[in-house]
């Protein structure tokens, strides 16, 4: 069954959403789970929650019965028990709704007895009376132009990345890493075991979205892998993909099985076809968002000399080894840029062969700027990395922060005066005071649009990931 | 110059210090630098701020001179401009000093002219009048049993570990991250540019010291290669020694030159090294914190068959994926212990064929006990991981902090039973409010007596290696 791009449009646009099987009992970890984040998000059709025992939740009337609500329903969030789901669904093409989001477990993946079967019927109705299913056993859509989402805390505002996810906990985590450092989302759809609407579905969607300007997939198993391989080729003509396969080792296939029902692939399979496809592979979510960061925030460098800038010898030691192992080169300066740096900063302590360890920049950050603008000057540097310390910086620089925001802008007019990238590392600290001014700074660079990153290897990683994207 | 153990036991045990190069101008941010951790920590001997300009800080009399202070001196902490070095040497063997830290720079590892000679002068005075030397261009000495700190919040109990570092950013920043996942040190040394006192020294102490039983090793350059290997072997002949060498990449090595002044090393050398003597290897400080929390809180694990027990489907895919990639074996449960587990959880959203990724474990956090409990008593698994992935974990658990807190210590307890080691993964949660939860757990889990980590790669990895070091 194959969709083209107007066929699933309607499944972020719904006007109404039913929330089956919705509990107003308090104490359920479940009560809230899609009404909460639906009302968070000031949705602005109608919603019904839906509960045989009827009341009121949250100021809404509940409906003990689907059939009953007055008006229109076009999209419904199921939290029902899975063999209620062959049930709802006929009441569902009943009533004429579009698409059906069954966010409950137990069919195909599980070791209930019975779940496959399920899975297979409530797909059938679905084909049968021309509903759409996403699912089962997924988070279902986030889109925040319509103001559907399924976690209260996610970005309210719109971005340019669209997200496949198999996983729902994976879809959360990367969205929240992801929003810290800066990225919005188009679409985010957790889809679960796909048993209609799939990977190659929501995919082909988001290479006609004009929305959508980055493509980030986790994918765990495939049902009709030529047709993904066709459609993953497709997007990587017009847009970067980013894909995090999970389950590639062999335990880690059956985990997939346990997980979401469906089959894997090997690791060896799956890293030929990127390197064919020219999708840009990586191994855990962490990972993914600092693809993400890059793709959305880093301009293409011209080349992969860097200039590392920061504080504390052993960090440029060890951050000068994380970019040569990562395919970066760092240059020794000439003796000119040396010595231009020399007329602002004591020879004491610090250190400008490249990197520059200067304890300058911990104590008088305006140095920092003017640490950046020198480097930048010379010619052979096609990309800087700023390096913040958790252990020296932040006590000193959160004590100034309007300083360090002015810093922010301008290291970033800088950047874009001299045409050349520039990354930012900021450690994340380690207990929790440090950690709060870690991601105060973090959200100043942020904010005034650079790739921020956790440490330098990650950064390298990803801007040399980057790099051999745009040159290939 | 060869140094036995007995020759440097009198380092860490200073009865007096005089603080030379203080300032009592608290606009400076190095006012307090060494003398602030002293007094937090209570040091027991006598305290001598030392100042031309006299006056009084912190309560101390500040000496304009070294040789007006009326008591013995035993040890020397440095901060004055590096010209002034072997005029305050001269002072110290008057005196009859022991040792003299410098923490100031600008000696061999600096661009400033006359550095290197001054370096060679301090340390001809230096042996000449029987005085020995910390540096220059370091952090010097934490030795908690003697109340002797440069950190104000490094831990004040002693332990197992010594760290030996060549860089003081770096010693600060593992001491940190070790105390927040519960390593103690019995010493650590940041002796920069080794000018008098080396790491072989230092190493040869470790070897005999009766208070330490594992030895880290941050190591930039090396002036006398074939001693530090001899030592080395003999080391690790009696000790777990964990080896982070810093500048291994060609421009790495440059970057050393530039912050100790010393050579380098290649990277295959090193491998080969390490490979030779059993000594094991980390590329980050991160990777060797994560070495010396495994070789403190595990006991070696009888075999790689690993029980993975966490929430998140996405998350197990994952975890299993980061074991099997890290030579970790994640072995497919029997029905029968899968039955058993089925006992106490639902079948729906839960799967139990290892991972174990069960909903129940969240909502209902002693249901961790049971899987743990029970998937131990599987004869084929050799040690269990537990995941505590922070999207979904803390929000619940963290209001319910006794409970949590009573579950560390029954997991503890029924792991020690088992004598099937576990460890804990806490993600460390990406916003402020959520890092400040995961931190809290992390600690319950850390005070326990858990090894705790930050992913599950990074506990896969350094769980092989310390598998492999105990097979070896």
């Amino acid at each position: 069954m194959k969709s083209k791009k107007q066929d699933l449009e309607f499944l972020f646009h719904p006007g109404s959403i039913a929330l089956v099987g919705i509990t107003s009992n308090h104490t359920s970890p479940l009560a809230d789970i899609f009404l909460g984040p639906l009302l968070d998000f000031e949705f602005k059709g109608e919603l019904y929650p839906v509960n045989p025992k009827g009341g009121e939740i949250r100021g809404l009337k509940v409906y003990p019965d689907i059939k009953e609500i007055p008006g229109q329903v076009d999209h419904v969030i199921a939290s029902i028990p899975a063999r209620l789901g062959p049930h709802l669904m006929h009441d569902c093409t009943a009533i004429g709704v579009k698409a059906v989001h069954f966010f409950t477990a137990g069919f195909s993946e599980s070791d209930e007895e019975g779940g496959a079967t399920l899975e297979a019927e409530i797909t059938q109705i679905a084909r049968t009376g021309g509903v759409r299913l996403i699912g089962p056993n997924c988070m279902g859509i986030y889109c925040p132009e319509s103001r559907l989402s399924f976690r209260s805390e996610f970005p309210k505002d719109s971005g340019a990345v669209a997200y496949l996810c198999q996983s729902g906990g994976n879809s959360i985590h990367m969205v929240q890493m992801g929003a810290a450092r800066g990225l919005r989302f188009s679409k985010v759809v957790s889809y679960g075991n796909a048993a209609d609407i799939n990977e190659s579905d929501l995919l082909d969607y988001f290479i006609h979205d004009p929305d959508t300007k980055i493509i980030a997939i986790y994918i765990e198993g495939v049902k009709d892998g030529q047709r993904l391989v066709d459609t993953l080729a497709k997007a990587a003509r017009v847009k970067p993909v980013v894909l995090l396969k999970g389950g590639v080792t062999e335990a880690g296939t059956r985990a997939v099985a346990g997980h979401t029902g469906s089959l894997a692939g090997t690791d060896t399979t799956w890293d030929a076809i990127c390197r064919q496809l020219r999708l840009i592979r990586v191994h855990s979510l962490e990972e993914m968002v600092d693809l993400l960061v890059t793709l959305s925030f880093m301009p293409p460098p011209e080349g992969r000399n860097v200039a590392i800038v920061g504080a504390g010898g052993g960090a440029s030691v060890l951050a000068t080894d994380d970019c040569e192992s990562n395919h970066l080169v760092v240059p020794q300066f000439t003796q000119e840029v040396r010595d231009q740096l020399w007329e602002f900063m004591p020879k004491a302590g610090n250190s400008v062969k490249n990197p520059v360890d200067s304890q300058a920049i911990i104590w008088a950050p305006h140095q920092f700027v003017n640490t950046v603008r020198t480097v930048s000057n010379w010619e052979k540097i096609n990309l800087l990395i700023g390096l913040l310390v958790s252990t020296d910086i932040f006590p000193s620089w959160s004590e100034q922060s309007d300083m360090y925001k002015a810093i922010a802008r301008t290291m970033l007019e800088s950047s874009k005066a001299s045409s050349k990238p520039m990354a930012i590392v900021v450690q994340p600290g380690i207990r929790p005071e440090m950690t709060r001014n870690a991601f105060h700074i973090q959200q100043e660079f942020v904010s005034a649009g650079f790739p921020v990153y956790h440490s330098v290897a990650q950064a390298a990683n990803a801007i040399s990931k980057f790099i051999e994207y745009c040159h290939h």
